[in-house]
């Protein structure tokens, strides 16, 4: 089959023919993949963030944001059936540990991370667990919902986090109308009543995140931090919700969240810096942030087929995943790209 | 009457006589000081540390650990009468805005701090107001309860807002056995059944940590992030207490942390310098401290008076305050100064 | 001034002369009234169900509804003006206690409940205190916001609670859409995604609620338990509002209540009667409800504010207050009956 | 094998001879019984209690709290081995549905419940699933910890729901110290500062009682309500843990829990029969509690290692069940009752 692999970092993966996966053990699943979405994370991985944490051995098949149909299943599966039409949580679980146990799923002791520390899914077909299968309506096409599993799912589980505080009346700053982010903002104006004021650089994000449900657009030319200072009396915001966390995001969101509120660091690439004493003082907390569960994926799907999120997203065939990946790289994808083997 | 006065920050305060302070509004309340806690805090204030955060003109009386006996009272005071035993809650707050609405006493939008934004208690009296007071058993010598007033409070709010984190088989790493972390051990001990562990540098803080409940006790001399980690097999604390967060405590902390922990900046001084890569990759959070409401207050005297946080202190009479900070920042003290006018 | 005065139980009030309160401490206000709603609660007053938990002596004014314009301050007041436009919390709280100290007004051991334990706003004047106060924008009309003061804070209470609760892919039923349920349902769908059904023996009222936010309706004719199973593939709802709790209404709510789920006590009148072997086996909770805190008010001001909670009411001149009860008795109310003096 | 069955409802049980069970599915496990806890449940089973709820055919096997070795696994299994020492989660559930994703195990839309609904533990063998298996250091006795697999976790469960509203300065009552109760009380004094208050009838288990940490023992002699509310200052109790709820308790339970606090059924047999006003006009809520999660019982299985949870039981061999269940049912036992086969 085709697949996307990176055979070393700091150069761009190429669209080879690798052996078909198979059933190793009683609960694998393996799906064919009929969407798989492109993320910053892959650029990341591209430029060696994730060499340390992850320590794969290269060549390997990027792709962590998968959807498709169940193509083969282990003994021991009993929930999907061959056929079914399936989105995949990014990590397949041992669903033994304390926290499977917990609901946890991001923190599995045993699990894996296909298109990070194993191959992934951008790639015809790709083995994951019965765990890690959300069964879909026959009808849905994978690639109108594949970003979900990952962009969709991590800005969820960053909003349904911060919903005990962001009741009527408070500010919520989101950074990064992109992949992720405007998933976020329809999240926000789905689950919550905050004032939603959205930061991009760009002015087309800007406006599709007006449409998406923005109260206040603030374009990050610089005067980012005093724009929400002004937004909100001087005291900052109770939430910042960064789904960029590079290149001085990292700095202003810490800046323009206010005492006693919370800055979510979704995005990464880039280093807080700040004095215990200004952490203290204003009692701020900064919050990390991992994919999210299983069940906020299928939570996610609700709002998904209630018309309550939807994707902008624009198809390349996978022999195109490196234009892809490019065009992500040049801030010319709108919403999110996704490579249909 | 006497005060201990700071006159130019990096130069030490020192004691001669001012006016005693009135009744200016219907809710204030003077107190006669019984006892008055010297604190790391105001080391720092001495360093500068706080000039910009508080904007207080010099000279001015510091002090905000606070016990002794009310004086006089405003027109309007209910709760407090003259001759009544209290101890003071650090900032007296309008009650009226959200934050103090909400029980949030630290965020009042309307506060004052004593002994940071205005004149303190190392002093014969002090102005403070009706919601600061907490009204104790007669019998009670405020010099024997004022470290619970800032040291004690501070500990407390961090190990409460912590308690959901620490069920049984969970690991709490404390670092620093000082004024605020002896009393933080009782406190994880009276109301959690987590495994503790304290890291400290002097050998005699830790022999004391271990009568107080510590389950195990590190020396900080280099070796301390891997022994936490081999304590844990390799997973890290659940919550790291960090009352130190200086001189590199605050890189320690951030490292023992395991996966989805959480980190408590409660010290200050240092700086937390950490990619956003690895806030994300391992959910860390890193939750600011800043000392704690009235009712936790009120709850931390229900656990003085059953005995089950006891104080480690050493008074010195008002006069020798400067012998005090000066014993206090060549790591004389074993617990708290307490001045007693 | 004319107040509407309950002189015996079971015996309709009476519109008459009374004097005017006057100012009696340093924190209390005395409010010109703007608009003062009828509630079913009032219904209950007369019928003697308070009687005994208020102990009131008759005659008295009822009336627990309230928006006006400030009239008088005492000498402490700093948070309100005369001439300021506001909408009441039902009860003057004492800011001192523990409750009110962590936010529960309701749970405050030293507050009075005019209308119910002392005089209250059918009434041209009433006295209450500078707690009870929330600050309106000039321009507001209080007989176009008073509803909010009780049946307002008491819906937005109830759904505030629940949210944690009511994620995508939830059912909420609500029993009941009249003055509360009609606002219960707004805030529903303002603050979470859950499904909405709606319950009511009215079909005018459902079709109220279906314009509101209502996903689904059910005509209360015998069959409503049978009704809300088939809706949730049997397994009852996550969440069930009552806001009727009388004449079979709390047997049904209980029982359309899934296994984990809770049940909303917000109405009264009736009695529960369940074998503890249905609520251990199913694990279902009965949560009891009773107004909401001085910050509900506050939100749920921001709500309608924004358009998000719309009132529907009906006035009536203070003259006309028997004439407000009996069609509110009678069914004739669509939203809320606001007496205007 | 032998086995103890029940045949008919209100008769007692058999010990008899009947096949042992075999492996049928990828995830079972077969697990050699070395203890099986006798529980008031066992009674209520026999009175026909839970026959409609279950709906299992007769005859079965009962025993719902077990302990043993695994002696034979499925193809899938990887969490035990044949020869290890294991404690039962009491329900093998599925870890597929939504409950088992968030880790409410008692909501398993796919679980049996053996002893229950299917053959159960007092036997020489046991059918149960690899999920139900909390592994052991081999050298604990299995009759030495059966008790904490059912009455342990509920207990435990119960209380550790209630933490958040125990902070130190509130009032706890548990009814009944018996085979639940005497667990809750050290869970109470492990996980909390509470003021611990036990209700019973039999002064021989409050004397127990006050062994194991409670502050205060009331004996149930018809005046326990008015006893509480002394200790209370009239306010009654924050939280209420009911382990007996029949015979009366259930409303004694209620009336001694406080404005907006807890009342937690855990026993059962009895009906609450409460007026909704009751409900609302003092905000108390109603707690429903079965069983606890798998992880509650790993936790408790902490506290038990390091002693601060010890059992108090009674062995019994396998034949002589009915001499168990007619003690226990007499209160001749201190603890619990234990089959040792």
């Amino acid at each position: 089959m085709k697949a996307v692999r990176l055979h070393e970092y700091h150069q761009l993966p190429v669209v080879e023919e690798v052996a078909e996966p198979s059933i190793q053990g009683p609960l694998d699943v393996i799906v064919k993949i009929g969407g798989a979405g492109v993320c910053r994370t892959d650029l990341h991985i591209v430029e060696g963030q994730w060499a340390e944490a992850m320590g794969v051995a290269l060549p390997y098949t990027i792709g962590h944001e998968n959807a498709g149909w169940v193509h083969d299943i282990g003994a021991a599966v009993t929930n999907v059936e061959v056929g079914d039409t399936v989105i995949l949580h990014p990590t397949p679980t041992c669903g033994l540990c304390r926290a499977c146990r917990a609901g946890n799923d991001m923190h599995c002791s045993n699990s894996a991370f296909p298109g990070l520390s194993t191959d992934g899914g951008m790639a015809e077909y790709l083995l994951t667990s019965a765990r890690a299968c959300v069964k879909l309506d026959p009808q849905t096409k994978p690639e109108d919902v594949a970003a979900l599993a990952d962009a969709g799912i991590t800005a969820y589980n960053a909003v349904r986090k911060a919903i005990p505080l962001l009741y009527p009346g408070t500010t919520c700053v989101l950074i990064g109308a992109g992949g992720l982010g405007h998933i976020g903002i329809q999240c926000l104006a789905a689950l919550t009543a905050t004032r939603i004021v959205v930061v991009d650089r760009n002015p087309d994000a800007l406006k599709l995140a007006e449409q998406l449900g923005a109260d206040h657009t603030v374009v990050a030319d610089g005067g980012q931090v005093d724009a929400v200072m002004g937004l909100t009396d001087g005291t900052g915001a109770n939430v910042v919700l960064d789904f960029v966390a590079e290149q001085g995001a990292e700095q202003d969101g810490f800046a323009m969240t206010g005492g006693g509120g919370s800055y979510y660091v979704i995005g990464y690439g880039g280093t807080v810096n700040i004095p215990t004493l200004d952490i203290i003082s204003t009692e701020r907390n900064i919050v990390g942030n991992i994919v999210g569960t299983y069940n906020d994926l299928a939570e996610l799907m609700v709002l998904a087929q209630a018309g309550k999120v939807t994707l902008h997203t624009k198809t390349y065939p996978l022999d195109a995943a490196v234009d892809a990946i490019n065009d992500l790289d040049a801030g010319k994808v709108r919403g999110r790209a996704i490579l249909v083997p």
